[in-house]
């Protein structure tokens, strides 16, 4: 096992990776305080492991409830929420009741912002069962849910207790989702570590093929980066914005099919290549640069080529997104491998990528 | 004017007490930093002071807009937040938009918990038009809705940039609402200060008749009293639960006979004069300083004796109070005036204390 520390003073963290750790007691035990914990998973994840997780729980001598919630970023709402919400108030969870999130990003946000809300704030862990979630969405306290209107517009900056990340759960993750999880180790090493991008490209092949040491570094170095950003940055003031490479483009996307039509990764990765040809087009980027971003890219079997949702859509969408202030669309552009830039872009060059990438 | 300072670090902010205040321009310029304002009001309170508001930003040169919601506490849940956030999405409200509450503590409290949640933060303003939200719900960064299963579940502590109470405002405020508000400084005075309690005895006639001197001086010392309180305890770890003192009771006055029925205040009211029942069965509080409080709360027209829910109702009410710990009930009792201990009692003191006070 290995503990990435995230560094955020008295709301400091440890990041557990390994594989079979989500049935061992020990790693749960320091995190809860209360007399309860309360489960929250879905109907896909339940079967797999909620079993062991109980089993986990069971001799620290708590109440363990479970509410399973239906699976899929579309059920990532406010009625969805409020069934936590429900289950909380109906077992009498109280201030010092623990939630645990077994499961991908949608239950990680969904929990972390049930947990943020309850009570106004109650303890939670992560136990996320992705590749995504574990490379991503369960480093850095954002959580939330979704709005008609746009993607993951409310919510709060809330840490958890613990993160454990197990490698094992991985093996029964769908290829689709697998490969959503490596588009965002694949942006991790594009915006801030060369060294670490030459490795992505070395083991893709491994990765792909979901080989546990491979997954485990590749958890491990995605969770170091992203746990600096966040420690400089917490509240996204201005570095941590870094990590929306690629987001930009794939958030529109997301909205513009419908959530749930692409998955997360699968949005970001094909926004990444966007993002590189606009880099390219504003003179930023080395064309040679963004071929390999593209090469790892469809290596990963993530989707290159961006949906035709029509440019006007593609626009207003972006103009919604939390980066943009004032309508104006703010780009996160690579310069070189490991080194980003954050601007806005005329008009008409954000229409030439999206003829070139559409 | 007068400004109460309430002392949190980075996140201090003034509170402006005064008459006229509203249509100030120059109190809001500092604490608007972004491209566009959204004032959030009610039907009731925008034809009031709406213009007035709006007056005073136009010379700022932002982009204004107003979200009117229905009126009342009953609307204080999720349905009725949403349309803050329809509001925002659709004006394309970026994370520096500054949110403008102007009305009572349900749109302070609504207002508040939106600017904690759009975009996982922005800022807002505070602009109490009654006196219960003037001396109580904009001071502490509580925010919230309620749920159809307990008062105030979903929120966050979340501070605004500045308070602006204009006392102008509660000349159009009906007597009820200002006896709900005066219940705050009776309990503020009885919780903190014997001193201020006395002043209040002696004061009460002047309140009633929203004398402005008399109703300044009491929004002053209330908010000096509860800012102390929350600079000490922000996120409510132990002193600031004295605040509570008679909440215990009356949220499940407010639960039980359905939000709205009566006003927050009167119910808190009614649930000091059960908390002071129930402090004198324990021992804590001599009869003679008991009746001094419910003589008070009678003078300003606060109902004083309970209604008639059924004990196991009120003990299931209580047990989901956000002191409750396991579901052990925490009341907050009077020791004298001034003064306070927070404990559990023997549910049969508790029956007794009910059917003296029902």
């Amino acid at each position: 096992m290995i503990t990435v520390n995230v560094d955020l003073g008295d709301r400091a963290y440890p990041i557990h990776i390994g594989s079979d750790l989500v049935g061992k007691t020990e790693l749960f035990a320091p995190h809860i305080a209360g007399s309860s914990v309360m489960i929250v998973t879905n109907t896909t994840v339940d079967p797999l492991y909620g079993d062991a997780l109980r089993g986990a729980l069971a001799p620290l001598g708590k109440k363990v409830s479970t509410v399973v919630l239906p699976d899929g970023e579309v059920h990532k709402n406010w009625e969805t929420l409020n069934l936590i919400f429900d289950a909380l108030l109906t077992e009498h969870a109280d201030r010092k009741t623990t939630l645990v999130a077994l499961g991908g990003g949608v239950i990680g946000d969904m929990t972390g912002f049930a947990a943020a809300c309850y009570m106004r704030g109650v303890p939670f862990i992560q136990v996320p069962t992705t590749l995504l979630s574990q490379v991503d969405s369960s480093v850095g306290g954002k959580t939330g849910i979704n709005h008609p209107l746009g993607k993951n517009m409310i919510g709060a900056f809330y840490q958890p207790q613990a993160v454990i990340a197990d490698i094992g759960a991985l093996s029964t993750l769908p290829g689709r989702e697998l490969a959503a999880g490596v588009a965002e180790v694949i942006k991790t090493g594009a915006i801030a570590d060369a060294a670490f991008f030459d490795w992505i490209e070395a083991n893709i092949g491994a990765l792909n093929r979901c080989e546990p040491e491979a997954l485990a570094q590749a958890v491990k170095r995605s969770c170091e980066i992203k746990a600096s950003v966040v420690a400089a940055d917490e509240r996204e003031g201005g570095l941590r914005a870094i990590l929306n490479f690629g987001h930009t483009f794939g958030h529109a996307i997301e909205a513009g099919l419908g959530y749930g039509e692409w998955l997360h990764g699968e949005a970001v990765g094909c926004g990444m290549v966007m993002a590189a040809d606009l880099s390219v087009r504003l003179g930023h980027l080395d064309e040679a640069v963004r071929k390999r971003l593209v090469a790892v890219i469809a290596a990963a079997n993530l989707p290159t080529r961006a949906p035709a949702l029509g440019d006007a859509r593609y626009m207003e969408l972006m103009k919604v997104d939390k980066k943009a202030e004032a309508g104006a669309i703010k780009f996160i552009l690579l310069t070189r491998l490991g080194n980003t830039l954050i601007t806005t872009a005329p008009e008409d060059i954000v229409h030439a990528t999206l003829a070139a990438t559409i």
